[in-house]
């Protein structure tokens, strides 16, 4: 059983989809990423800001699952980082109608001091800035360190993202931020790309068609479960990555062979987050039905020709 | 080794790429099908129209790889079914500027006695009624039927298509069609209103996003495999077809786990169609390249993870 260090937003989320709407929920990626790690035998922690209208409920929600919540600054007076979006019929895109930063503009990440010598450290989508701070205060380097990142980090501080993508091991980014970030329509191309420019492994992750992961001449691909219905998409991709990271962290196995397998974890879980609005399918979500799932992920991928 | 029926165009395509232009060359789902095929140990035949304006040399491209063409009618003063189009620059989409219907306005097909008997008929996308026309001829009802349609074929001819699919066993059709044929956004929902019109066996293709295979209960999926460049799209989804067919006639083993093992045949040789323009991979295609390929397949896919 290993450490594993999580940076990320914990917030109100609100949602719209085709589907209803949320109200006010809990969300963030600091939240999806520790609830997909707390389905394995890991120790982690997540470090955060939320306002002190964050309530004791959902901050409950996490150390029930012995997700360490030391690191989550509480802000006297402060408001809670809150998003509001609305999903298209497709659900493949989606229109952000409220963004209110509050807390989460002065976010000075404090890594607990038994978590710097965690094995994994995972860095959800954030100012690069904040995940180099979180680096920076590593007491040894970690076994792995994975970056999340986004098009809106590209666009607006390009040159730390490059700084701190240096220091990394792992990416994880969509199709569309893959192709911006290196200028090739080709994902074989821009993964080769991304790694010239520190990250060994690339992630990346094609919503409803799958992720790939590359490494070197090496690539593995993950498709996502056929479902009947998504009803919302919001945390999956942070929900995928917290199964990756909560995998590689309960193994301590970095081969490429163990990360195969953190990709399937990953894809696995993130198909029951789309399955409700924002948290509600994590929360109640059982071993039985993970492992139920897995072995259909099986079936869907798994074949055996011989060559002759 | 079986007998393997392929109904489809043999034609003339016109292709304009980003990365260049064709000029007149080989083309058609017939063509497309039976090269594929033709990687695989089967008897296949392919029923067709050209006119005689149709080089010598493209039959006998056909006949060299063992492909019977008795059943290719020569219009005598006929002109061969011409397309001309242009994909755009992301190779999802292209513009049809030419279609020059010709000889196969009046196609009537004539399978050839000794094909009468196949264990496998491949139906490449034509009007349903000629499609209909081909399963008439048949002596006894073959061990497999596999249909591929298009969007053209339920905008005009949705009766006849009704009618033909109630009689085959595999439909093979893309994303956006399953949908439109349905009126269901997911595929999950969308396949299943598919097997209640007729086919037990429905393929879905998504193109660079792989393949699907449902039959009750069971999903399989196949990536398209992630390749440093896409030259041209044109004939891909019938070269997977027919490495579909190919398999399936081979082995004469029409159960779920060989139809798995086709679809990944069918994914394999499709990778090799889109490097080049048209026919031109395929002619040169050798079976240790195909072979080499079916192991990234494996390692692209194949995990195993423990469940404890």
């Amino acid at each position: 059983m290993g450490k594993l260090l999580i940076v990320g937003s914990v917030a109100f989320d609100d949602i719209e989809t085709p589907f209803g709407k949320s109200d006010k929920i809990l969300g963030g990626a600091g939240t999806f990423i520790s609830l997909a790690a707390s389905q394995f035998k890991v120790e982690s922690a997540v470090v955060s800001v939320v306002g002190d209208d964050f309530p004791q409920s959902y901050l409950d929600l996490l150390t029930e699952r012995n997700i360490d919540i030391s690191g989550i600054d509480i802000v006297k007076g402060g408001k809670t980082f809150y998003w509001k979006g609305k999903y298209h019929n497709d659900l493949n895109s989606r229109d952000t109608i409220i963004t209110e930063l509050n807390t989460l503009a002065d976010f000075n990440p404090i890594v607990p001091d038994n978590f710097k010598t965690a094995e994994v450290v995972m860095l959800g989508n954030l100012h690069p800035n904040i995940q180099m701070g979180v680096i920076n205060q590593m007491e040894e380097r970690p076994k792995l360190i994975i970056l999340d990142t986004m098009n809106f980090w590209m666009n607006h501080t390009w040159d730390e993202l490059v700084a701190v993508i240096k220091y990394i091991d792992v990416i994880t980014i969509n199709d569309e931020e893959a192709r911006q970030m290196t200028n090739e329509y080709s994902l074989v191309k821009a993964a080769a790309k991304i790694q010239e420019m520190g990250p060994k492994y690339v992630v990346i992750k094609k919503g409803e068609h799958g992720a790939l992961l590359f490494h070197k001449e090496h690539i593995f691909f993950a498709p996502a479960l056929p479902l009947e219905d998504v009803f919302d998409p919001t945390g999956a991709g942070d929900t995928f990555a917290g199964g990756f990271a909560g995998h590689l962290a309960e193994t301590k196995n970095i081969s490429f062979e163990s990360m195969k397998n953190a990709i399937i974890h990953g894809s696995n879980l993130a198909s029951f987050c789309v399955e409700r609005f924002g948290t509600e399918r994590m929360v109640e979500l059982q071993k039985h039905e993970v492992d139920k799932r897995l072995i259909q992920f099986r079936e869907l991928t798994q074949f055996n020709i011989e060559l002759t």
